[in-house]
């Protein structure tokens, strides 16, 4: 047997599985495995190695922050082709294995060369901001407060400075090497307004570490007149020089969806 | 000084303050009062008594029960007329001497004739249920998951027969002695259905105890042809014989707003 066809056959001998995930991330850190095991990525691997009896990778489409939500997150993860559950069957067993605030809400069967984080090709963010004097108790797990006056009129005109692609290197928390690294394209962020509630939704090919709450951090600053109106064109046009001081907090965020 | 007159000097010396109240019913066990002290009551009474130093009683709009959350529940207290705080700092020193999960969105001075109880017109309540297979993680805290089948047009068939003036007593999970006691009118139950989740939004002249949890029990049970189609007008045309025997979750359940 040559070569390609020992690799197709290989192939063939596994199925690839991909995952459509909500979670409530306030008591979890984030996805990506950790020691502590109570990340998104750990519940799940517990889950198939409670299932399956073998250590099966889960790849998600990017990590989370600890106190990120998900309302529809993506993930594959490989199982032998012989396995033989049904996919309701992988979902109800990953749920039953899984806490009440990890759900699967979707299982599909991909072709193999299928990857959650590499075939993505866009994802949407949601940020929420309260402004009204007192927090809403309701409104608490999902929301950043800020009571201080913000203008709004100075916040919509700084919106448009990051769409588009740039060089996001200050709105990331993480040291890159390359400049290629850092480069993103964001296409669209909505903002709507109900009463004191301001939601924004990000769509982009890419989002870097902590980078939606940095430029929410940076918009909500700018908007309360700490700092020049220019800084967030300063910050995109000299990357490497300076950051964004001022991340969002978490659990404001969540992310919507992973188009394919 | 006569008796009128006196009664008249004696009002004059203290000030009724109404309380718009929100919070999170998932930590507390209801609103009124209880041995725990763990109830929205015993929270206030204990926030006025570390501010004033006396033992002030607050009276709700009505009981919400252990679980159910509010957006805008009212209460009234009062006190001398003659304490110094303005009601931006009697709202400041409350929202700091509660939990966060309980806020004081606004307190107005009222008459002293106005009851949070007796003087209340009407009510909001909602209720959300999420009907898909399974149950998204961020709906947990405020939805009832009811993936079962359910008939919608069996369902939306049955809200008309609760409009009205009727005697709820098979809708109420207390012993009422007369009547009297449990006859309420209902205006208006909304039905929204948007995707997997149905919000009801119930507007009435008042609710007892359990009773849109009931309702919402009801309905769902013949909606699932679990009770003959005519289940709900037998329960409402002979009270006192049977009852509703389902009740519906409470954390599903919210108050939303009390009309004076």
């Amino acid at each position: 047997m040559e070569f390609t066809g020992l690799f197709c056959f290989l192939r063939s001998l596994i199925m690839r599985l991909k995952l459509t995930i909500s979670y409530d991330g306030s008591s979890f850190q984030g996805w990506q495995s950790q020691p502590s095991r109570n990340t998104i990525q750990d519940h799940l691997e517990a889950a198939l190695f409670r299932i399956t009896s073998q250590a099966i990778s889960v790849h998600g489409s990017g990590r989370t922050d600890a106190g990120v939500h998900a309302l529809a997150q993506t993930a594959h993860f490989d199982v032998p082709a012989t396995a033989r559950l049904s996919l309701m069957n992988w979902q109800n067993a990953l749920n039953a294995n899984l806490p009440f605030t990890i759900r699967i809400l979707r299982i599909q069967k991909v072709a193999d060369t299928f990857h959650a984080r590499f075939s993505a090709q866009a994802k949407i963010y949601r940020y929420q901001i309260i402004t009204s004097c007192v927090m809403p108790p309701l409104d608490l797990p999902r929301a950043w407060h800020v009571p201080q006056k913000i203008d709004l009129d100075l916040l919509k005109d700084q919106i448009p400075c990051f769409i588009g692609t740039h060089d996001f290197r200050a709105f990331s928390a993480k040291r890159h090497k390359a400049p290629e690294d850092t480069i993103r394209t964001i296409s669209s962020i909505r903002l709507r307004k109900a009463g004191s509630r301001l939601t924004f939704t990000f769509q982009g090919n890419g989002f870097l570490y902590k980078m939606v709450r940095m430029i929410m951090g940076g918009l909500i600053h700018v908007a309360q007149k700490r700092a020049a109106e220019d800084w967030i064109v300063q910050l995109l046009n000299s990357p490497g020089t300076a950051s964004c001081t001022h991340v969002a907090p978490a659990h404001g965020l969540t992310l919507m969806r992973v188009l394919y």
